[in-house]
Protein backbone atom coordinates (compact mmCIF):
# COMPACT_ATOMS: atom_id res chain seq x y z
CA UNK A 1 0.00 0.00 0.00
CA UNK A 2 1.18 3.48 -0.88
CA UNK A 3 -1.24 4.93 0.76
CA UNK A 4 0.71 6.24 3.77
CA UNK A 5 -0.74 5.60 7.50
CA UNK A 6 -1.88 8.56 9.92
CA UNK A 7 -3.71 8.87 12.89
CA UNK A 8 -5.33 5.14 14.14
CA UNK A 9 -8.82 5.33 14.47
CA UNK A 10 -12.40 3.55 14.63
CA UNK A 11 -16.01 4.76 14.15
CA UNK A 12 -18.40 3.25 16.42
CA UNK A 13 -21.79 4.24 17.45
CA UNK A 14 -24.17 3.68 20.34
CA UNK A 15 -27.96 3.47 19.56
CA UNK A 16 -26.59 4.75 16.29
CA UNK A 17 -25.30 8.15 17.93
CA UNK A 18 -22.06 7.65 16.05
CA UNK A 19 -18.46 8.50 16.60
CA UNK A 20 -14.80 8.60 15.21
CA UNK A 21 -12.46 7.34 18.10
CA UNK A 22 -9.07 8.35 18.24
CA UNK A 23 -6.61 6.60 20.35
CA UNK A 24 -4.13 8.76 21.94
CA UNK A 25 -2.74 7.96 24.89
CA UNK A 26 -0.14 9.98 25.38
CA UNK A 27 -1.85 13.18 24.16
CA UNK A 28 0.33 13.95 20.99
CA UNK A 29 -2.30 14.35 17.91
CA UNK A 30 -3.02 17.60 17.27
CA UNK A 31 -6.78 17.83 17.09
CA UNK A 32 -7.93 21.22 16.27
CA UNK A 33 -11.27 22.16 15.11
CA UNK A 34 -10.25 22.36 11.90
CA UNK A 35 -9.06 18.59 11.68
CA UNK A 36 -12.48 17.90 14.07
CA UNK A 37 -14.58 18.79 11.75
CA UNK A 38 -13.25 17.16 8.44
CA UNK A 39 -13.11 13.88 10.62
CA UNK A 40 -16.78 14.14 11.39
CA UNK A 41 -17.56 15.31 8.19
CA UNK A 42 -20.23 12.51 5.96
CA UNK A 43 -18.89 13.36 3.26
CA UNK A 44 -14.97 13.91 2.84
CA UNK A 45 -14.30 13.26 5.89
CA UNK A 46 -14.95 9.80 7.85
CA UNK A 47 -18.42 10.86 9.09
CA UNK A 48 -19.65 11.32 12.92
CA UNK A 49 -21.50 13.04 15.22
CA UNK A 50 -18.76 13.52 17.39
CA UNK A 51 -14.80 12.53 17.88
CA UNK A 52 -13.62 10.40 21.16
CA UNK A 53 -10.29 11.11 21.80
CA UNK A 54 -8.84 8.52 24.27
CA UNK A 55 -5.79 9.75 26.29
CA UNK A 56 -4.49 9.29 29.41
CA UNK A 57 -5.85 12.12 31.89
CA UNK A 58 -1.94 12.73 32.70
CA UNK A 59 -1.11 13.46 29.16
CA UNK A 60 -3.83 16.20 29.14
CA UNK A 61 -3.30 19.79 29.81
CA UNK A 62 -6.99 20.58 30.74
CA UNK A 63 -8.31 17.74 32.97
CA UNK A 64 -10.23 18.45 35.50
CA UNK A 65 -7.99 17.81 38.78
CA UNK A 66 -10.01 15.51 40.45
CA UNK A 67 -9.63 12.61 37.55
CA UNK A 68 -6.55 10.89 38.42
CA UNK A 69 -3.98 11.03 35.66
CA UNK A 70 -3.50 7.44 35.04
CA UNK A 71 -7.33 7.35 34.10
CA UNK A 72 -8.23 6.61 30.33
CA UNK A 73 -9.90 10.32 29.83
CA UNK A 74 -12.81 10.68 27.23
CA UNK A 75 -11.88 13.95 25.40
CA UNK A 76 -15.17 14.27 23.50
CA UNK A 77 -15.65 17.09 20.28
CA UNK A 78 -18.95 17.92 19.06
CA UNK A 79 -18.64 17.96 15.47
CA UNK A 80 -18.22 21.54 15.42
CA UNK A 81 -14.63 21.20 17.65
CA UNK A 82 -16.44 22.51 20.14
CA UNK A 83 -15.89 20.84 23.61
CA UNK A 84 -18.79 18.68 25.52
CA UNK A 85 -18.20 18.06 29.05
CA UNK A 86 -20.59 14.50 28.77
CA UNK A 87 -22.04 12.49 26.41
CA UNK A 88 -24.35 9.25 27.66
CA UNK A 89 -24.10 7.40 24.31
CA UNK A 90 -20.45 8.12 23.80
CA UNK A 91 -19.11 7.19 27.13
CA UNK A 92 -20.77 3.61 26.23
CA UNK A 93 -18.70 3.67 22.65
CA UNK A 94 -15.57 4.89 24.84
CA UNK A 95 -15.76 2.42 27.48
CA UNK A 96 -16.66 -0.23 25.24
CA UNK A 97 -13.17 0.28 22.95
CA UNK A 98 -11.44 0.12 26.17
CA UNK A 99 -12.24 -3.61 27.05
CA UNK A 100 -12.15 -4.49 23.37
CA UNK A 101 -8.51 -3.13 22.72
CA UNK A 102 -7.47 -4.60 25.99
CA UNK A 103 -6.48 -0.87 27.70
CA UNK A 104 -9.67 -1.65 30.50
CA UNK A 105 -10.49 -5.20 32.21
CA UNK A 106 -14.31 -5.89 31.77
CA UNK A 107 -16.68 -4.71 34.46
CA UNK A 108 -16.09 -1.46 36.51
CA UNK A 109 -14.49 0.91 35.11
CA UNK A 110 -13.46 4.88 35.78
CA UNK A 111 -13.58 7.01 32.85
CA UNK A 112 -12.65 10.50 33.32
CA UNK A 113 -14.27 13.41 31.51
CA UNK A 114 -14.59 16.88 31.84
CA UNK A 115 -17.58 16.41 34.22
CA UNK A 116 -15.28 14.64 36.75
CA UNK A 117 -14.96 10.52 36.73
CA UNK A 118 -17.85 8.45 35.67
CA UNK A 119 -18.32 5.02 37.03
CA UNK A 120 -19.34 2.51 34.04
CA UNK A 121 -20.00 -1.28 34.04
CA UNK A 122 -19.18 -3.26 30.94
CA UNK A 123 -21.19 -6.71 30.43
CA UNK A 124 -20.44 -9.35 28.62
CA UNK A 125 -23.12 -8.94 26.02
CA UNK A 126 -21.42 -5.60 24.82
CA UNK A 127 -23.65 -3.32 26.89
CA UNK A 128 -22.66 0.01 29.05
CA UNK A 129 -24.08 1.10 32.22
CA UNK A 130 -23.75 4.59 32.55
CA UNK A 131 -24.20 6.78 36.29
CA UNK A 132 -26.06 9.60 34.59
CA UNK A 133 -26.82 11.49 37.55
CA UNK A 134 -29.60 12.14 39.61
CA UNK A 135 -32.64 13.54 37.53
CA UNK A 136 -35.39 16.29 39.23
CA UNK A 137 -38.57 16.82 38.26
CA UNK A 138 -39.09 20.50 38.40
CA UNK A 139 -43.06 21.35 36.95
CA UNK A 140 -45.26 21.16 34.92
CA UNK A 141 -46.09 22.29 31.42
CA UNK A 142 -46.88 21.60 27.56
CA UNK A 143 -46.34 21.72 24.00
CA UNK A 144 -47.72 21.23 20.77
CA UNK A 145 -47.11 19.38 17.07
CA UNK A 146 -49.00 21.16 14.63
CA UNK A 147 -52.67 22.02 16.46
CA UNK A 148 -52.40 18.97 18.97
CA UNK A 149 -51.33 19.81 22.65
CA UNK A 150 -49.21 17.69 24.63
CA UNK A 151 -48.96 17.81 28.75
CA UNK A 152 -45.45 16.98 29.90
CA UNK A 153 -43.53 17.47 33.01
CA UNK A 154 -40.00 19.32 33.41
CA UNK A 155 -37.21 17.05 34.07
CA UNK A 156 -33.85 18.46 34.98
CA UNK A 157 -30.85 15.65 33.90
CA UNK A 158 -28.30 17.88 33.81
CA UNK A 159 -29.47 19.26 31.06
CA UNK A 160 -33.80 20.72 30.71
CA UNK A 161 -36.39 18.48 29.51
CA UNK A 162 -39.95 18.81 28.65
CA UNK A 163 -40.92 14.74 28.34
CA UNK A 164 -44.65 14.38 27.51
CA UNK A 165 -46.52 10.83 28.29
CA UNK A 166 -48.91 10.49 25.70
CA UNK A 167 -51.60 7.55 24.13
CA UNK A 168 -51.04 9.43 20.17
CA UNK A 169 -49.64 7.16 17.44
CA UNK A 170 -46.12 9.03 17.70
CA UNK A 171 -45.50 7.66 13.72
CA UNK A 172 -47.31 10.21 13.06
CA UNK A 173 -45.68 13.61 14.50
CA UNK A 174 -44.02 16.16 12.58
CA UNK A 175 -40.94 16.57 14.80
CA UNK A 176 -39.17 18.75 11.88
CA UNK A 177 -39.73 22.02 13.76
CA UNK A 178 -38.76 22.98 17.27
CA UNK A 179 -42.35 22.07 19.42
CA UNK A 180 -43.31 25.35 21.29
CA UNK A 181 -42.67 25.65 25.24
CA UNK A 182 -42.53 27.91 27.83
CA UNK A 183 -39.88 29.82 28.21
CA UNK A 184 -40.56 30.82 31.84
CA UNK A 185 -39.84 27.09 32.58
CA UNK A 186 -37.13 26.85 29.95
CA UNK A 187 -35.41 29.98 29.44
CA UNK A 188 -32.60 28.23 28.12
CA UNK A 189 -34.33 25.87 25.21
CA UNK A 190 -35.39 22.43 25.69
CA UNK A 191 -35.36 18.73 24.52
CA UNK A 192 -38.82 17.40 23.99
CA UNK A 193 -39.57 13.95 24.48
CA UNK A 194 -43.06 11.96 22.98
CA UNK A 195 -43.62 9.06 25.75
CA UNK A 196 -45.65 5.96 24.71
CA UNK A 197 -46.71 3.08 26.89
CA UNK A 198 -45.88 0.13 25.18
CA UNK A 199 -45.87 -2.52 27.81
CA UNK A 200 -45.80 -2.85 31.72
CA UNK A 201 -42.17 -1.06 31.83
CA UNK A 202 -41.45 -0.76 28.56
CA UNK A 203 -42.11 2.85 26.83
CA UNK A 204 -41.30 3.78 23.04
CA UNK A 205 -39.89 7.55 22.39
CA UNK A 206 -38.93 9.97 19.83
CA UNK A 207 -37.20 13.35 20.59
CA UNK A 208 -36.04 16.71 19.78
CA UNK A 209 -33.04 17.80 20.52
CA UNK A 210 -32.55 21.39 21.74
CA UNK A 211 -30.96 23.20 19.01
CA UNK A 212 -30.31 19.87 16.73
CA UNK A 213 -33.94 18.46 15.75
CA UNK A 214 -35.15 15.08 15.89
CA UNK A 215 -32.04 12.55 16.56
CA UNK A 216 -32.46 8.35 16.44
CA UNK A 217 -31.22 8.86 20.14
CA UNK A 218 -30.43 11.24 23.57
CA UNK A 219 -29.57 9.59 26.66
CA UNK A 220 -30.42 12.27 28.95
CA UNK A 221 -34.10 12.39 26.85
CA UNK A 222 -34.39 8.32 27.93
CA UNK A 223 -33.90 9.26 31.43
CA UNK A 224 -36.62 12.17 31.34
CA UNK A 225 -38.77 9.91 29.18
CA UNK A 226 -38.11 7.13 32.51
CA UNK A 227 -39.01 9.32 35.04
CA UNK A 228 -42.30 10.96 32.99
CA UNK A 229 -43.23 7.20 32.77
CA UNK A 230 -42.78 6.32 36.23
CA UNK A 231 -44.82 9.27 37.31
CA UNK A 232 -47.71 8.25 35.29
CA UNK A 233 -47.60 4.96 37.16
CA UNK A 234 -47.49 6.19 40.42
CA UNK A 235 -43.98 5.89 40.81
CA UNK A 236 -40.76 8.20 41.60
CA UNK A 237 -38.27 5.24 41.19
CA UNK A 238 -38.13 2.03 39.25
CA UNK A 239 -36.75 1.14 35.54
CA UNK A 240 -38.20 1.36 32.37
CA UNK A 241 -37.32 0.03 29.28
CA UNK A 242 -36.95 2.49 26.44
CA UNK A 243 -37.45 1.91 22.49
CA UNK A 244 -35.40 4.97 20.58
CA UNK A 245 -35.52 5.31 16.89
CA UNK A 246 -31.72 4.03 17.16
CA UNK A 247 -32.06 1.22 19.35
CA UNK A 248 -33.13 0.27 22.98
CA UNK A 249 -31.85 0.93 26.59
CA UNK A 250 -32.55 0.48 30.18
CA UNK A 251 -33.17 3.21 32.55
CA UNK A 252 -33.25 2.87 36.52
CA UNK A 253 -34.39 5.87 38.77
CA UNK A 254 -33.62 5.62 42.09
CA UNK A 255 -34.08 8.40 44.44
CA UNK A 256 -30.69 9.56 44.45
CA UNK A 257 -29.37 8.91 40.85
CA UNK A 258 -30.00 7.57 37.32
CA UNK A 259 -28.24 4.80 34.97
CA UNK A 260 -28.79 4.18 31.35
CA UNK A 261 -27.58 1.10 30.51
CA UNK A 262 -27.63 0.42 26.30
CA UNK A 263 -25.53 -1.09 23.43
CA UNK A 264 -21.99 0.34 21.99
CA UNK A 265 -20.77 -1.65 18.60
CA UNK A 266 -17.60 -1.05 16.77
CA UNK A 267 -18.02 -1.09 13.02
CA UNK A 268 -14.59 -0.22 11.33
CA UNK A 269 -10.88 0.46 12.83
CA UNK A 270 -7.69 1.74 11.00
CA UNK A 271 -5.34 4.13 9.88
CA UNK A 272 -6.43 7.80 8.69
CA UNK A 273 -4.39 8.42 5.56
CA UNK A 274 -1.70 10.42 6.20
CA UNK A 275 -2.03 13.26 3.43
CA UNK A 276 -5.40 13.79 3.97
CA UNK A 277 -5.07 14.25 8.28
CA UNK A 278 -2.08 16.61 7.28
CA UNK A 279 -4.38 19.17 5.21
CA UNK A 280 -7.14 18.01 7.28
CA UNK B 1 -6.17 -5.42 19.39
CA UNK B 2 -9.23 -7.83 20.73
CA UNK B 3 -11.19 -6.16 18.13
CA UNK B 4 -11.13 -8.87 15.27
CA UNK B 5 -10.33 -8.31 11.70
CA UNK B 6 -13.01 -8.53 8.98
CA UNK B 7 -12.65 -7.41 5.17
CA UNK B 8 -10.33 -4.27 4.41
CA UNK B 9 -11.86 -1.34 3.36
CA UNK B 10 -10.64 2.36 2.64
CA UNK B 11 -12.75 5.25 2.54
CA UNK B 12 -12.73 8.11 0.17
CA UNK B 13 -14.75 10.74 -2.19
CA UNK B 14 -14.82 12.58 -5.56
CA UNK B 15 -15.80 16.02 -5.03
CA UNK B 16 -17.56 14.90 -1.96
CA UNK B 17 -19.19 11.76 -3.93
CA UNK B 18 -18.23 9.58 -1.16
CA UNK B 19 -17.78 5.99 -0.94
CA UNK B 20 -16.76 2.61 0.51
CA UNK B 21 -14.25 1.32 -1.23
CA UNK B 22 -14.24 -2.94 -0.86
CA UNK B 23 -10.84 -4.43 -2.20
CA UNK B 24 -12.05 -8.19 -3.32
CA UNK B 25 -9.65 -9.22 -6.02
CA UNK B 26 -10.68 -12.84 -6.12
CA UNK B 27 -14.66 -12.18 -5.81
CA UNK B 28 -14.64 -13.72 -2.33
CA UNK B 29 -16.75 -11.00 -0.48
CA UNK B 30 -20.65 -11.67 0.09
CA UNK B 31 -22.03 -8.48 -0.50
CA UNK B 32 -25.33 -8.59 -0.02
CA UNK B 33 -28.12 -5.90 -0.02
CA UNK B 34 -28.35 -5.90 3.36
CA UNK B 35 -24.79 -5.16 3.85
CA UNK B 36 -24.25 -2.86 1.22
CA UNK B 37 -27.05 -0.91 3.19
CA UNK B 38 -25.33 -1.46 6.32
CA UNK B 39 -22.37 0.06 4.77
CA UNK B 40 -23.86 2.92 3.47
CA UNK B 41 -25.91 4.00 7.01
CA UNK B 42 -24.26 6.93 8.34
CA UNK B 43 -25.17 5.97 11.59
CA UNK B 44 -24.43 2.65 12.26
CA UNK B 45 -22.26 2.16 9.76
CA UNK B 46 -19.08 3.61 7.65
CA UNK B 47 -21.64 6.06 5.44
CA UNK B 48 -21.46 6.62 1.84
CA UNK B 49 -23.25 7.71 -1.21
CA UNK B 50 -22.05 3.90 -2.89
CA UNK B 51 -19.71 0.96 -2.50
CA UNK B 52 -17.29 0.25 -4.87
CA UNK B 53 -15.70 -3.38 -4.86
CA UNK B 54 -12.60 -3.93 -6.78
CA UNK B 55 -12.75 -6.88 -8.17
CA UNK B 56 -10.66 -8.64 -10.74
CA UNK B 57 -13.49 -9.04 -14.45
CA UNK B 58 -12.46 -12.68 -14.33
CA UNK B 59 -14.04 -13.03 -10.83
CA UNK B 60 -17.01 -11.87 -11.36
CA UNK B 61 -19.68 -13.68 -12.62
CA UNK B 62 -21.75 -11.12 -14.44
CA UNK B 63 -19.00 -9.10 -15.90
CA UNK B 64 -20.05 -8.28 -19.42
CA UNK B 65 -18.21 -10.48 -22.25
CA UNK B 66 -16.64 -7.08 -23.40
CA UNK B 67 -14.43 -6.77 -20.44
CA UNK B 68 -11.25 -8.80 -20.01
CA UNK B 69 -11.08 -10.95 -17.55
CA UNK B 70 -7.84 -9.46 -15.58
CA UNK B 71 -8.90 -5.90 -15.89
CA UNK B 72 -9.90 -4.52 -12.57
CA UNK B 73 -13.52 -4.42 -12.29
CA UNK B 74 -15.71 -1.37 -10.57
CA UNK B 75 -18.28 -3.33 -8.70
CA UNK B 76 -20.75 -0.13 -8.02
CA UNK B 77 -23.14 -0.42 -5.46
CA UNK B 78 -25.51 2.22 -4.71
CA UNK B 79 -26.11 2.71 -1.34
CA UNK B 80 -29.69 1.07 -1.09
CA UNK B 81 -27.95 -2.31 -2.81
CA UNK B 82 -29.33 -1.84 -5.97
CA UNK B 83 -26.28 -1.86 -8.89
CA UNK B 84 -25.46 0.56 -11.07
CA UNK B 85 -23.97 0.84 -14.31
CA UNK B 86 -21.40 3.48 -14.02
CA UNK B 87 -20.67 6.67 -12.09
CA UNK B 88 -18.72 9.76 -13.07
CA UNK B 89 -17.06 10.32 -9.94
CA UNK B 90 -16.60 6.67 -8.14
CA UNK B 91 -14.59 5.59 -11.32
CA UNK B 92 -12.25 8.92 -10.64
CA UNK B 93 -11.97 7.09 -6.60
CA UNK B 94 -11.54 3.66 -8.02
CA UNK B 95 -8.63 4.48 -10.00
CA UNK B 96 -7.04 6.72 -7.75
CA UNK B 97 -7.46 3.58 -5.35
CA UNK B 98 -5.87 1.47 -7.98
CA UNK B 99 -2.84 3.71 -8.33
CA UNK B 100 -2.25 4.38 -4.66
CA UNK B 101 -2.16 0.56 -3.93
CA UNK B 102 -0.16 -0.37 -6.12
CA UNK B 103 -2.62 -2.29 -8.30
CA UNK B 104 -2.42 -0.32 -11.54
CA UNK B 105 0.58 1.88 -13.17
CA UNK B 106 -0.15 6.02 -12.87
CA UNK B 107 -1.45 6.99 -16.21
CA UNK B 108 -3.85 5.24 -18.76
CA UNK B 109 -5.47 2.62 -16.96
CA UNK B 110 -8.44 0.46 -18.21
CA UNK B 111 -11.45 0.16 -15.54
CA UNK B 112 -14.05 -2.53 -16.05
CA UNK B 113 -17.71 -1.49 -15.41
CA UNK B 114 -21.11 -3.03 -16.36
CA UNK B 115 -21.19 -0.36 -19.12
CA UNK B 116 -17.91 -2.03 -20.68
CA UNK B 117 -14.53 -0.83 -20.19
CA UNK B 118 -13.43 3.02 -19.66
CA UNK B 119 -10.46 4.56 -20.22
CA UNK B 120 -9.31 6.38 -17.38
CA UNK B 121 -5.88 8.43 -16.80
CA UNK B 122 -4.54 9.10 -13.41
CA UNK B 123 -2.17 12.70 -12.85
CA UNK B 124 0.62 13.11 -10.87
CA UNK B 125 -1.47 15.44 -8.50
CA UNK B 126 -3.80 12.88 -7.55
CA UNK B 127 -6.72 14.37 -10.41
CA UNK B 128 -8.17 11.54 -12.79
CA UNK B 129 -9.76 12.03 -16.28
CA UNK B 130 -12.75 9.73 -17.60
CA UNK B 131 -13.81 9.33 -20.80
CA UNK B 132 -17.67 9.85 -20.02
CA UNK B 133 -19.13 9.13 -23.29
CA UNK B 134 -21.13 11.48 -26.16
CA UNK B 135 -23.08 14.34 -24.64
CA UNK B 136 -26.38 15.00 -27.29
CA UNK B 137 -28.26 18.41 -27.02
CA UNK B 138 -31.58 17.18 -27.41
CA UNK B 139 -33.71 20.24 -27.43
CA UNK B 140 -34.92 22.87 -25.31
CA UNK B 141 -36.76 23.15 -22.19
CA UNK B 142 -37.86 25.21 -19.02
CA UNK B 143 -38.46 25.12 -15.50
CA UNK B 144 -39.24 26.96 -12.47
CA UNK B 145 -37.98 27.76 -8.80
CA UNK B 146 -40.37 29.01 -6.98
CA UNK B 147 -41.85 31.70 -9.14
CA UNK B 148 -38.88 32.47 -10.87
CA UNK B 149 -38.40 30.75 -14.82
CA UNK B 150 -35.83 29.09 -16.06
CA UNK B 151 -34.80 28.42 -20.01
CA UNK B 152 -32.44 25.39 -20.66
CA UNK B 153 -31.41 22.74 -22.62
CA UNK B 154 -31.86 18.92 -22.86
CA UNK B 155 -28.74 17.29 -22.86
CA UNK B 156 -28.47 13.43 -22.69
CA UNK B 157 -25.26 12.68 -21.53
CA UNK B 158 -26.33 8.86 -20.79
CA UNK B 159 -29.39 10.28 -18.38
CA UNK B 160 -31.74 12.98 -19.11
CA UNK B 161 -30.24 16.91 -18.10
CA UNK B 162 -32.09 20.16 -18.50
CA UNK B 163 -29.28 22.59 -18.05
CA UNK B 164 -29.93 26.22 -17.36
CA UNK B 165 -27.82 28.96 -17.73
CA UNK B 166 -28.82 31.87 -15.84
CA UNK B 167 -27.25 35.43 -14.19
CA UNK B 168 -29.31 34.51 -11.24
CA UNK B 169 -27.98 34.33 -7.99
CA UNK B 170 -27.79 30.81 -7.75
CA UNK B 171 -26.93 30.78 -4.10
CA UNK B 172 -30.77 32.47 -3.62
CA UNK B 173 -31.98 29.07 -5.36
CA UNK B 174 -34.12 26.77 -3.02
CA UNK B 175 -33.80 23.28 -4.34
CA UNK B 176 -35.11 21.39 -1.84
CA UNK B 177 -37.98 20.24 -4.16
CA UNK B 178 -37.53 18.73 -8.00
CA UNK B 179 -37.80 21.76 -10.21
CA UNK B 180 -41.10 20.79 -12.37
CA UNK B 181 -40.32 20.13 -15.86
CA UNK B 182 -42.03 19.03 -19.56
CA UNK B 183 -42.58 15.15 -18.81
CA UNK B 184 -43.04 15.29 -23.01
CA UNK B 185 -39.55 15.64 -23.01
CA UNK B 186 -38.35 13.35 -20.05
CA UNK B 187 -40.83 11.32 -19.59
CA UNK B 188 -38.22 9.37 -16.87
CA UNK B 189 -37.72 12.67 -15.07
CA UNK B 190 -35.01 14.63 -15.39
CA UNK B 191 -31.49 16.01 -13.34
CA UNK B 192 -31.75 19.98 -13.02
CA UNK B 193 -28.82 22.32 -13.31
CA UNK B 194 -28.13 25.78 -12.96
CA UNK B 195 -25.40 27.40 -14.49
CA UNK B 196 -23.69 30.93 -13.86
CA UNK B 197 -20.92 32.29 -15.94
CA UNK B 198 -17.89 33.34 -13.55
CA UNK B 199 -15.14 33.65 -16.11
CA UNK B 200 -14.09 33.15 -19.99
CA UNK B 201 -14.21 29.43 -19.30
CA UNK B 202 -15.14 29.23 -16.00
CA UNK B 203 -19.00 28.19 -14.86
CA UNK B 204 -20.71 27.57 -11.35
CA UNK B 205 -23.33 24.84 -11.27
CA UNK B 206 -26.09 23.83 -8.57
CA UNK B 207 -27.65 20.63 -9.55
CA UNK B 208 -30.82 18.60 -8.42
CA UNK B 209 -30.64 15.04 -8.84
CA UNK B 210 -33.68 12.95 -10.23
CA UNK B 211 -34.90 11.01 -7.35
CA UNK B 212 -32.29 11.80 -4.84
CA UNK B 213 -32.87 15.93 -4.38
CA UNK B 214 -29.70 18.34 -4.66
CA UNK B 215 -26.09 16.83 -3.96
CA UNK B 216 -22.77 18.20 -3.43
CA UNK B 217 -21.70 17.04 -7.31
CA UNK B 218 -22.95 15.14 -10.72
CA UNK B 219 -20.11 14.14 -13.10
CA UNK B 220 -22.85 13.71 -15.62
CA UNK B 221 -24.49 16.82 -14.93
CA UNK B 222 -21.49 18.90 -14.85
CA UNK B 223 -20.81 17.59 -18.25
CA UNK B 224 -24.82 19.00 -19.35
CA UNK B 225 -23.60 22.29 -17.71
CA UNK B 226 -20.37 22.47 -20.00
CA UNK B 227 -22.79 21.40 -23.36
CA UNK B 228 -24.98 24.69 -22.12
CA UNK B 229 -22.66 26.67 -21.20
CA UNK B 230 -20.90 26.04 -24.75
CA UNK B 231 -24.13 27.07 -26.28
CA UNK B 232 -24.40 30.16 -24.45
CA UNK B 233 -21.64 31.43 -26.34
CA UNK B 234 -22.19 29.95 -29.47
CA UNK B 235 -19.94 26.93 -29.46
CA UNK B 236 -20.63 23.37 -29.39
CA UNK B 237 -17.28 21.62 -28.53
CA UNK B 238 -14.41 23.10 -25.83
CA UNK B 239 -13.48 23.13 -22.40
CA UNK B 240 -14.97 24.45 -19.25
CA UNK B 241 -13.92 24.90 -15.66
CA UNK B 242 -17.21 23.92 -13.43
CA UNK B 243 -16.85 25.04 -9.69
CA UNK B 244 -19.85 22.44 -7.73
CA UNK B 245 -20.29 22.51 -4.14
CA UNK B 246 -18.62 19.79 -3.47
CA UNK B 247 -15.49 20.72 -5.11
CA UNK B 248 -13.72 21.95 -9.06
CA UNK B 249 -14.02 19.67 -12.24
CA UNK B 250 -13.03 20.32 -15.82
CA UNK B 251 -14.87 19.43 -18.92
CA UNK B 252 -14.11 18.64 -22.00
CA UNK B 253 -16.82 18.44 -25.00
CA UNK B 254 -15.56 17.22 -28.24
CA UNK B 255 -17.94 16.08 -31.64
CA UNK B 256 -17.68 12.37 -30.55
CA UNK B 257 -17.00 12.20 -27.16
CA UNK B 258 -16.83 14.41 -23.70
CA UNK B 259 -13.94 14.14 -20.67
CA UNK B 260 -14.12 14.50 -16.81
CA UNK B 261 -11.22 15.68 -15.10
CA UNK B 262 -11.41 15.89 -11.14
CA UNK B 263 -9.89 14.98 -7.77
CA UNK B 264 -9.98 11.95 -5.93
CA UNK B 265 -9.05 11.30 -2.44
CA UNK B 266 -8.53 8.53 -0.50
CA UNK B 267 -9.23 9.22 3.82
CA UNK B 268 -9.15 5.93 5.70
CA UNK B 269 -8.31 2.55 5.18
CA UNK B 270 -8.73 -0.22 7.73
CA UNK B 271 -10.51 -3.53 8.86
CA UNK B 272 -14.35 -3.98 8.98
CA UNK B 273 -14.82 -5.35 12.49
CA UNK B 274 -15.25 -9.29 12.08
CA UNK B 275 -19.00 -9.08 14.05
CA UNK B 276 -19.89 -6.24 12.64
CA UNK B 277 -19.56 -7.51 9.61
CA UNK B 278 -21.11 -11.07 10.01
CA UNK B 279 -24.49 -9.47 11.26
CA UNK B 280 -24.57 -6.98 8.86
Amino acid sequence: MRTSDGPRFLKGHGTQNDFVILPDPDGELKLTDSRVQALCDRQRGLGADGVLRVVRAGALEDAPESVPSDVWFMDYRNADGSIAEMCGNGVRVFAHYLVQSGLAAPGEIAVGTRAGVRPVVTHPDGRVTVEMGPATLFGESATKVGETGFDGVAVDVGNPHLACVTDADLDSLDLKVQPPFDETVFPNGVNVEFVRRTGPERVRMRVHERGVGETRSCGTGTVAATVAALRADGLTTGRRTVDVLGGTVEVEVTGSTSTLTGPAELVASGHLDAEWWAHA
